[in-house]
């Protein structure tokens, strides 16, 4: 099996490699060979792999550049490749360029190819296709409504998707993730990193800003979650999803002050203290409009999707993953 | 003022100009120029305009086209243009070309022009952006889940136009057109046409074939409603859509047997005896992905936006409109 994972140098691009290095398998077929894709970072290669491992640095936007990508007819595309939320904000050009224009280069790409070529492609859409105002609990049949660019740009995505699906030119499924939570690493320029911040900077010792009222509220998944909503994806036979390819994937919905609760509970009260609030009216404009509800998300759990059922979870998870199962601002 | 109306030789944008030389005035405010851009039919000018008319040949899907046919800084542009449903559906490349990338680059066009240009920007959906399975009665909140390419590039027109407005590009009104009914002249490549045909050819005396079940629904508005609703969306202060720029219009649910028998009320039954049944499981096929249901519209009804209600009427328009007011089938 071939498989192209586009965004190959992001984190979720590289925590996917390192899981199908693992588990060498996808739907049962052993993976002979992965190309990493990527516009600038070169992607880190995991050193357990079994496969061929093909770096590229290709971007998506250029000509010819997709129809090299695709070159070896991959029997799976994992499209992680985006500007994120905040980039797409305030670069709109960049952000309809490589989130439109790029996405859509791919799928016309693999529709030219024809001669059978016909591979399931994993596309990463987002719970910011979602807008208010919102019901207490939105369930799979609720209208898209976005309020940033990002979210017009994944809805958009996300109707190439569904008529090239439809069409028969490619075996799509959109996922719609929820914020991801905790973010591990340096801040990237998701809207929503703030609420990652708050849990990440504490737990390793550092001083963290909580820039908005604690009553805001968004739903999450941990990037464990995430890697496992890929996998997951890229097994379910399509057929059942009917000509709606895409949908919403559980999360476990919190405000920043039931996260900042959470991680009391978690690592005590002397990490929740390295949490200064500092209210910045621009920051809060931005959360307003990320102020997601619950999501019911019946269709995907149906069809065996699964994440954490508690924030306390979420952070755990951080905590095994990234720092080895220890909260270094407790020790310091 | 100026006036911008793309797809200008198409059957609305001619039935617009017509109307605009009538009231020669839009927003209270004197026309000056109207340029109607078509991309081959030479659009035709009203005899009795007051104001200046330019004609172009554009297609917006070249690189630079848009920018000309805005450099004169139109105050309203009535983006018309289009490939109809059943081409899309039969030419996917040229349906995203035209639908997709053409729209964007009058939009990017707009954008790059800056120096506080604003124009009015009136875009042309269609209940196509819709998809089943329905409710009895659909409301405005209903998801866009188009079952056509040509509903998913006017839903992807939807989110670029909401999108633009919303960052201050432009100040969008995107109007979901109902099944435009009776169509005039020739039939076009709109999949709806059968529903046109059955009213139109035995109206002049004319066999028409009933290629489809009694049963099927569609939702409809005649070409003088599009008219008038295209008038009142240049009309709208913006402000009260909110980010929602688009909307459905209002129009009358009927069946293909409906259909019929208002038919028959209005111009008895030798007319109805040129409708002839010859099932054809292609159309139905066709037919069945536009089965639409009735709409509520009562956002758009709140705004002011009307139209007939009843079928009996939608006939009785086209005979006053189109046929001087006569019946030629009950003369022959």
């Amino acid at each position: 099996m071939q498989i192209l994972i586009t965004g190959g140098g992001g984190m979720l691009g590289q925590k996917l490699v390192n899981e199908l290095a693992r588990t060498s398998n996808l739907l049962d077929v052993k993976i002979d060979e992965i190309t990493l894709a990527d516009v600038i970072v070169e992607p880190k290669v995991p050193s357990s792999a079994e496969f061929k491992i093909v770096l590229k640095i290709a971007d998506l936007t250029q000509d010819g550049v997709a129809e090299e990508l695709i070159s070896n007819r991959p029997d799976v595309i994992f499209h992680l490749a985006a500007v994120v939320s905040g980039e797409a904000e305030s670069n709109f050009e960049k952000g309809y360029q490589v989130n439109v224009v790029g996405t859509r280069n791919l799928f016309e790409a693999i529709r030219k190819t024809g001669n059978g070529y016909y591979p399931k492609v994993v596309f990463t859409s987002s719970v910011a296709v979602y807008g208010g105002p919102y019901p207490e609990v939105v369930d799979d049949d609720f209208n898209l409504q976005p309020k940033t660019s990002y979210g017009a740009q994944k809805a958009i995505g996300e109707l190439l998707l569904n008529d090239y699906s439809r069409r028969g030119f490619l075996d799509g499924i959109g996922i719609r993730l929820p914020t991801i939570c905790v973010r591990p690493g340096l801040p990237n320029k998701a809207a929503s990193g703030l609420f990652s911040n708050i849990i990440r900077e504490p737990l390793i010792g550092i001083e963290a800003v909580l820039p908005a009222g604690k009553e805001f509220t968004n739903f999450f998944a941990s990037p464990k979650s995430a890697i496992g909503f890929l996998m997951h994806a890229a097994s379910i036979k399509t057929a059942v999803l009917g000509d709606q390819r895409c949908l919403m994937m559980p999360g476990v919905a919190a405000s920043l002050g039931e996260e900042i609760e959470a991680l009391r509970r978690v690592a005590g009260d002397k990490v929740v203290g390295l949490i200064k609030e500092e209210r910045d009216p621009f920051v809060e404009k931005i959360v307003a409009d990320w102020n997601f509800p619950p999501f019911e998300t019946a269709r995907a759990k149906a069809l065996g999707f699964t994440c954490e059922s508690t924030f306390d979870e979420i952070i755990q998870v951080h905590i095994y993953d990234e720092l080895d199962g220890r909260i270094p601002g407790l020790e310091k």
